[in-house]
């Protein structure tokens, strides 16, 4: 396959996964959580996927050689809908040194005394890095929006809890990740949209298997009575948040193999058209080479080949 | 004086200082760096600074107590315009826990791998703390702008380089100022305006006096042969930057009591405006003080004062 059929393949593959910006977006509904590409089955997944994971290694090597673009990784969704398991497995096959995961839970006492962005802005990925958010600045228009008892905890003065925040926060998430875009950080927006039944049967198999009782808390069955609370939410967030720089990919979770599948393919869609280059080496640079490689070559002590990679043979 | 009083004449004194939003600034000449209020004398400038740095304290302990805004204000100067007098004659009456300055010199190689806000973002004020910048985000519209090699340095991918980049950071900056005001972030502005003759003499003076040549390096004479670079370079920023959540205040700088009087007063000026209360306890919380109280009183030892203030009498 040639470097543009694959580019047109995985063009494809994401583009009904994309939410147009400006498009108003309804949940459930306006996207099926059990949704596949057609003509891809489960069999073939694996090898599928691990292509697409050589690839990003690949590219994640070039986008580091560059030191010029950052990439951020967006991650949201439900309980139960995969963000540890698309991780652990797009992500496994990439070089850790130049990928960082920060996971955003409860906020400490301390993030809640600062602005709401500002967590998030420590663990932003440097050039040629990849940062990925497992959850993100999202949960203040999500989790905080569904229980506004979090709200109270960040401590916000009057004014700033008027009618009109949750606009407000939208306006100040797309500023934020445009002024990114705009200095060469690229931002990736996954959400992993699981329906209900899936998550009650995944649930159900946290509580049955003894080694998963630790995924699984009484809280997560409480956050599940508020479901459609939360289909609200994305959906106003997907509305309000998919732009031109930085547009949602919807993931169809039901699946688990081809969730995978998609999110490498929007990541590398990503790495592909940020292009990344191993840095070349001018004429003159190239000269200086060529003269420190003749020093080193005359140090050589009396009796050694002169061609180093001979002198073991 | 009452408080409306004293609010009235330190609108009164900062008035003249402040760059109307929308604004065509021209310096030199719009803003004259030897100006002083009429009627103000040096003589009694020690005890006006001091009946405001008492101003500030009482006003910072109320702010960390309500623990809901938080203040960052903004130094920016040429040098030898004052900036580390101010904050040392401005700031030292006020309790440290409760104030941070961070000091904004040549980004670090880790600095310069991120977005240009990043290594502000990590020192932006918590909720009751003023943070203060001694230099900041500014440079990357001034030394930035005027020895564009520092540009080069920022790794930047040819997109964001592109014609309209100093626009853009002043819409960046607008954005994530007003971001951060609508959250509860005040941000106060200062530009410490010195004259070109006065830097002329207080260089002269750094050289002259031994204990003052670690102030001055030579690097320092080569940035006052940009000088009209710089004049320009500020112009555009006043013009462009001084929004109506986050309005520049020009000090006059030529005098270093006027310049900390007026520095005082702005800073002053918006903590009046923030207006923060000591937490009020509510009727329940009260009552349940009082339980409290009389356990203490309860547990006291046979033969102790019921009344332990005068216990020790």
């Amino acid at each position: 396959m040639t470097g543009d059929d694959r580019a047109a393949s995985l063009r494809e593959l994401i583009g009904p996964l994309r939410v147009k910006p400006g498009s108003q977006v309804r949940l459930p509904g306006d996207f099926d959580p059990a949704y596949k590409a057609a003509g891809l089955k489960k069999k073939d997944s694996a090898e599928l996927l691990q292509a697409g994971i050589a690839l990003l290694a690949d590219y994640q090597a070039r986008l580091a050689a560059q030191d010029s673009y950052g990439v951020l990784v967006v991650l949201q969704a439900l309980d139960a809908a995969g963000k540890d398991g698309t991780i652990r497995h797009v992500m496994s096959g990439v070089n850790p040194q130049g990928v960082h995961v920060s996971s955003f839970k409860a906020p400490s006492a301390g993030e809640l005394d600062h602005d709401y962005l500002w967590r998030c802005a420590l663990r932003l990925p440097a050039r040629g890095e990849i940062a990925i958010f497992n959850r993100s600045h999202y949960e203040e228009v999500l989790v905080v929006r569904v229980h506004q008892e979090n709200l109270d905890r960040e401590r916000l003065p009057p004014p700033a809890l008027r009618k009109g925040i949750w606009e407000r926060r939208y306006r100040e998430i797309n500023d934020w990740e445009r002024y990114l875009t705009d200095n060469g950080f690229k931002v990736v927006k996954l959400f992993l949209n699981l329906s209900r039944e899936q998550q009650r049967i995944r649930f159900l198999k946290r509580i049955d298997l003894p080694e998963k009782n630790w995924k699984f808390s009484a809280a997560d069955a409480r956050e599940r009575e508020r479901w459609d609370d939360y289909q609200q939410a994305y959906s106003q967030l997907l509305s309000a948040t998919s732009t031109p720089w930085a547009p949602w990919y919807v993931i169809p979770a039901d699946r688990k193999w081809f969730a995978r599948i998609c999110a490498a393919a929007v990541i590398a869609q990503t790495l592909i058209e940020i292009d990344p280059h191993y840095p070349r080496v001018s004429q003159q640079e190239r000269r200086q080479l060529l003269e420190i490689r003749a020093q080193l070559e005359a140090q050589a002590p009396k009796g050694t080949a002169a061609d180093p990679f001979a002198a073991k043979g």
